[in-house]
């Protein structure tokens, strides 16, 4: 009888062997597409002063995240925190060791964030994301944008989903540039809010929003042009220049946008990655590159990640200019949804190699020297100490964890030879 | 210009890529080894009710027990902490998930702690623990006290530390049939707590501490006599066996501690396992096997690691008796160790395989082409993106950051031949 309720914490995941075993799978293939593309791996620690975390953070944010005191201590006058993101660590983590690495620095993450959002399918308190991020120092160069998206999709399709990924690419100057030329940058910030959320809202309601404005129809038919602009490279590219646009910034975007799908398309991306004038991503922050990855034939699952590039990443912490891009994949929130909507093919039953079964403890020691020979290859072995249970009831245990069981009997030991029993 | 404090938080760890590299090949080989002896790996959330944490947690540990809230809310009504340790997790899921797990269930836990300890050399808040378990429902077999000890030491010698490795093992039975053969359990806890400081104590300071508790003269010689023995299994055995002690309880513990001498030098750890009757891990908890593991020829860095088996995994979460034996090796403490004590050997410098320099975006098409052929076989492989700089300067980076680099030129692109300058 249970005494206590010992389910895991509302917003926390654990999970049985098997489902961790294909979790772990999918963090070290992430890791490895990262390692294979040149990026070094950090960890920072979970644990940040305040000050730092709350320097970038706002709004919701702000709230969600956990302050952490000893149980002995006044909670109240605590000044840490847990981390809510990678991106603020980064930045400590870069102003803190500047003089000891090497610009441009490529790096990623992986790891635990926590935020205490209202829990719900699919988003979790406590969550592992897998970031990527270069980081110049004073300037970098545009390539990189398409080097962070084409080490995201690589990591994506390494995954064996059971469905494509897709790069949705845009260029934030190529929308500032637009609002610009249109004389309506004063609504920039609500127009951006309208576009961000456009992909949850019903058709027509973007086009209601934005004449709820007072923009007049014209402008509001020009905005629902452009956000509608999504498609291979070339084709997008030509639909932005007829649009004609006489402003700097727009061209430049425009410019920028086409580089990087024309990178990406020689890194072998050319059908992943896509234009799609409709990403935005959020207000602040990112100033040019901006990315989502999604599954274009399950729009249901919505984003699955994403990133941009960055004028400054420690703007708070430090003088000294750092333009970095980076990119994100919510490897929580992305399992669930592969699993709620079985993408993730048949994945292997967890099992060992082998059980070996010693039928008294005087084959013990051979069992062991066997079980060494065994994982010498890289096998998983364990023994079975059931002595006082029947063979069968042994077997039937074996059967339950491992692939194969070989029994040590008087004769095995004295031959030296033993059978694999498959199971199957 | 620093505008913040960057360092990290007191008592937090953070590496540069180098040492990150070091760190996670040690954990990795760690998971490995585990894995290869058939433990299962699970992985429970860093965040668990407080009622759950402090269910086991007494005196220093309860204070260190770290609470967390958000920032929007009252942290003291806080029901939320940090875990402290891999066991009560562990406790709480095996009794969660009781209907789901194959008993004996051999887990495997390698994860980040928290606990808010004064912040001191080689000590930290936030550290990695590497865990191992085996959960028995109802009994379980004192061979798989064997089994957790060997594992354990096989993770130690496949780290490649330049200096042997020792499990040095005891049984509770033995101490506590023999203080009631003596006829003094009225004092055993006071005993346990001296002999489990004695090797922090200068020679004689045991001794006097044992008389200053009023046992007569020839109670404290016996005492004295028990944990001095030390050494390979036969010889110890033979010792004990000397002391003619009439108890049932401690002919127990001597024939435990024979039989798992035995199975580990069977299972080719004769050297490396010995016995000493000074190891009691703590007052509570442990009822059987006791273990510690040490460097035989650094006794100055203490303690790396141990464990021992419990009567009863989870009693504070359920009236179901689940025996387990366990064991854990302190991450941090023990990469942190090595460090100091330069015990590590040469470690490889952490670079990345190549490092590819187009010499005009031109060139960045078949550079691209060509990083993917190199990371098709796993190797590492950055673009190096500077075209503003002199070729000078862009070796010099690649230099920094990896092995060897490849200058692509119109000429490689034209003859899709280049070559490979190892920077060495």
């Amino acid at each position: 009888m249970k005494k206590l309720n010992t389910a895991p914490l509302s917003g926390t995941q654990e999970f049985l062997p098997q489902t961790q075993a294909t979790f772990d799978r999918l963090k070290s293939q992430i890791s490895d597409t990262f390692r294979r593309h040149g990026y070094f791996r950090i960890k920072t620690p979970s644990l940040d002063r305040l000050d730092i975390l709350l320097a970038k953070a706002g709004g919701d944010t702000e709230k969600q995240i956990y302050k952490v005191a000893k149980t002995s201590e006044d909670p109240a006058r605590s000044d840490q925190g847990l981390r809510f993101d990678h991106t603020v660590p980064l930045a400590r983590y870069v102003v803190e060791h500047e003089n000891d690495l090497t610009f441009p620095f490529k790096v990623y993450q992986i790891g635990t964030n926590w935020r205490g959002e209202r829990a719900q399918k699919g988003r979790f308190r406590e969550f592992y994301q897998c970031d990527v991020d270069i980081i110049g120092r004073g300037q970098l160069d545009l390539a990189y944008d398409a080097d962070i998206i084409a080490t995201l999709l690589d990591a994506y399709q390494n995954l064996q989903i059971s469905t494509p990924v897709q790069a949705r690419i845009s260029n934030r100057k190529i929308l500032t540039g637009f609002l610009a030329a249109l004389g309506i940058t004063d609504k920039s910030d609500v127009i951006y809010h309208i576009i961000d959320h456009a992909d949850k809202m019903p058709a027509g309601a973007v086009e209601d929003a934005l004449v709820e404005l007072g923009l007049p129809g014209s402008t509001v038919t020009a905005i629902l042009a452009l956000i509608h602009i999504q498609g291979p490279r070339e084709e997008a590219i030509v639909a932005l220049e007829a649009l004609a646009i006489d402003d700097l910034t727009f061209r430049t975007g425009v410019s920028e946008l086409a580089q990087t799908l024309e990178l990406l398309a020689a890194a072998g991306h050319a059908d992943a990655a896509i234009a799609d004038l409709q990403i935005v991503r959020g207000l602040d922050y990112y100033t040019g590159t901006v990315f989502e990855f999604c599954l274009p034939e399950h729009r249901e699952v919505g984003s699955i990640g994403g990133g941009g590039r960055y004028e400054n990443l420690a703007s708070y912490f430090t003088d000294q200019k750092l333009p970095g891009v980076g990119g994100s994949i919510g490897l929580s929130r992305l399992f669930y949804l592969l699993n709620e909507h079985k993408l993730l093919g048949a994945t292997p039953v967890n099992l060992l190699d082998y059980a070996i079964i010693p039928l008294s403890s005087a084959e013990i020691p051979f069992s062991l020297q066997t079980a060494e020979k065994l994982r010498a290859d890289g096998s998983s072995v364990t023994l079975v100490h059931l002595p006082d249970k029947k063979l069968s009831h042994r077997l039937a245990y074996a059967a339950k964890i491992a692939q194969r069981a070989i029994v040590i009997g008087e004769q095995e030991v004295a031959t030296g030879n033993y059978q694999i029993k498959e199971f199957s």
